[in-house]
């Protein structure tokens, strides 16, 4: 296992986690500034910031400071209620695909969707088995591409909680099910992104991370639970706040051989979001040394 | 799979649905008596109530209406930071197997616990691994207990937003896997409760209900999970108000022979107990008709 005690060689900041300075937006080209100015080797961005600050711009900026890209957020949502949405969904995946080529990420990450218009607190249907095939389906479309352009495919399970609105991939081993189907050579074009949010709680954890390899390794996303949490969403934890075994679960995705960076995902109107991105940032890299 | 449209014969009523009415507490006396006006056969309390109430008032209500018990909610609890906070566990079951005996109830419903303290916002440590040992072993220890005086033991797996702080069995094979340990005859002793709202998102549900069979379904509980949920705790919809499909998750589970109540168990603090409890009994008698 990696010694991250002495610096933050492998800290990759999401740029989610400081969307929001002092309660305000913040645009991305601030956010690369401010990670670059850290030393910060990595950073995996969001597309809707990516689109507000132009692709062209933005390329621009991660190249001028070297930077890496441990993922691009986000590809997915394949599930629609018609044909057409099924359509929509397979191009913008498409697009999202050559973004992440353009950005030359680490791996576009799959949010796969969950019931169709579930997000807008309308779902269309109640048939989770239905959205579950049609989200094995689009990943079929999508990998088919991204196997063209060499742009791999990380599947994030998500909590359960998440199961209508957003995934309908819930567990590694329902995602590894899929990356078996659809990947059964383990080439490396389809994995999973294991974010300890999402799965801390699994108590197949563990042998399913081994199960995955290092093949499918390929995004290692940290934040922490909060007891109590207040939001579903928007309430995560900075790492050491919470009581997800962090380290714990580092070394099991290392022993498998991943040897990437440790990305910061921190959803947080409440508390982070509030903050100046400067202490969100300089606290990122004091807690990867300590509690990742 | 037996037709509930015409009547709410296997209608039960967990008494938590009508703690409050009009945001006020509702003493338990109250609820037996409304929902023996109705016809409802069959009420599953919670020792909280029934203390407050008393033992003994409880049980005379419980005979003179010809109630039955579903179930009792609830026994677990059981990972403690030290051994007097386990033995303060075992001893706590021991006195609701006796009240769930008093009571005469189908099985007493197992919330298991999470890491000591987290309920009360500081967890004593992260270990999971360590709490799921604890909570086998109080099983364990419990179902000694419960076998020599006839009561049913139901784990009632937890859906995973509550591992930190209520029940670290979260999955209906993870729960399958400890009454498969500690009652491989499958006596009927040991089994599961079966609660829509925990475990619907679970791409393995309907196989781990087959896996269970009749000898191991102890309980089924309906609500609904409603886009968006306000809160972790208390934002459970009524049935047929989220996206749950109660129905076929009821087929799955009679398949396997179970034929006892569909319990109503509803949490919520910004909907259903601010209403009056008579419409919110007249309102889960309909919904049992058309959405469970």
């Amino acid at each position: 296992m990696r010694d991250f005690s002495q610096d933050h060689h492998w800290l990759s900041i999401n740029t989610a986690t400081i969307r929001k300075s002092n309660g305000t937006d913040l645009p991305l080209p601030v956010i690369i500034e401010a990670c670059a100015r850290r030393g910060i080797r990595a950073i995996s961005p969001w597309r809707d910031q990516v689109t507000a600050a132009g692709l062209a711009q933005v390329s621009r900026l991660v190249k001028q400071h070297g930077l890496s890209l441990s993922g691009y957020c986000r590809g997915g949502m394949f599930p629609a209620a018609d044909a057409a949405g099924l359509k929509a969904a397979r191009d913008d995946n498409r697009r999202a695909i050559d973004e992440a080529r353009e950005l030359n990420a680490a791996c576009l990450v799959l949010v796969v969707g969950g019931l169709p218009g579930a997000l807008a607190g309308k779902a269309a249907h109640k048939d989770i088995a239905l959205s579950r095939s049609q989200v094995t389906d689009g990943i079929a479309q999508a990998l088919e591409y991204a196997r063209s352009v060499g742009m791999p495919l990380a599947i994030e399970p998500l909590h359960p909680m998440y199961a209508a609105d957003r995934a309908c991939i819930n567990t590694m081993e329902q995602a590894l099910d899929v990356c078996d189907e659809l990947d059964p050579g383990r080439t490396g074009a389809l994995g999973v992104a294991v974010d300890v949010y999402h799965v801390w709680w699994d108590p197949k954890l563990q042998s399913q991370i081994a199960r995955a390899g290092k093949e499918r390794l390929l995004a290692f996303h940290v934040c922490d639970w909060l007891t109590p949490t207040a939001d579903l969403l928007n309430d995560r934890g900075m790492m050491g706040d919470g009581v997800i075994e962090i380290a714990k679960i580092r070394r099991w995705v290392e022993d498998q051989g991943f040897a990437g960076f440790s990305e910061v995902e921190i959803f947080s109107t409440g508390n982070w979001w509030q903050r100046d991105h400067d202490e969100v940032l300089d606290t990122c890299i004091a807690r990867h040394k300590t509690a990742v």
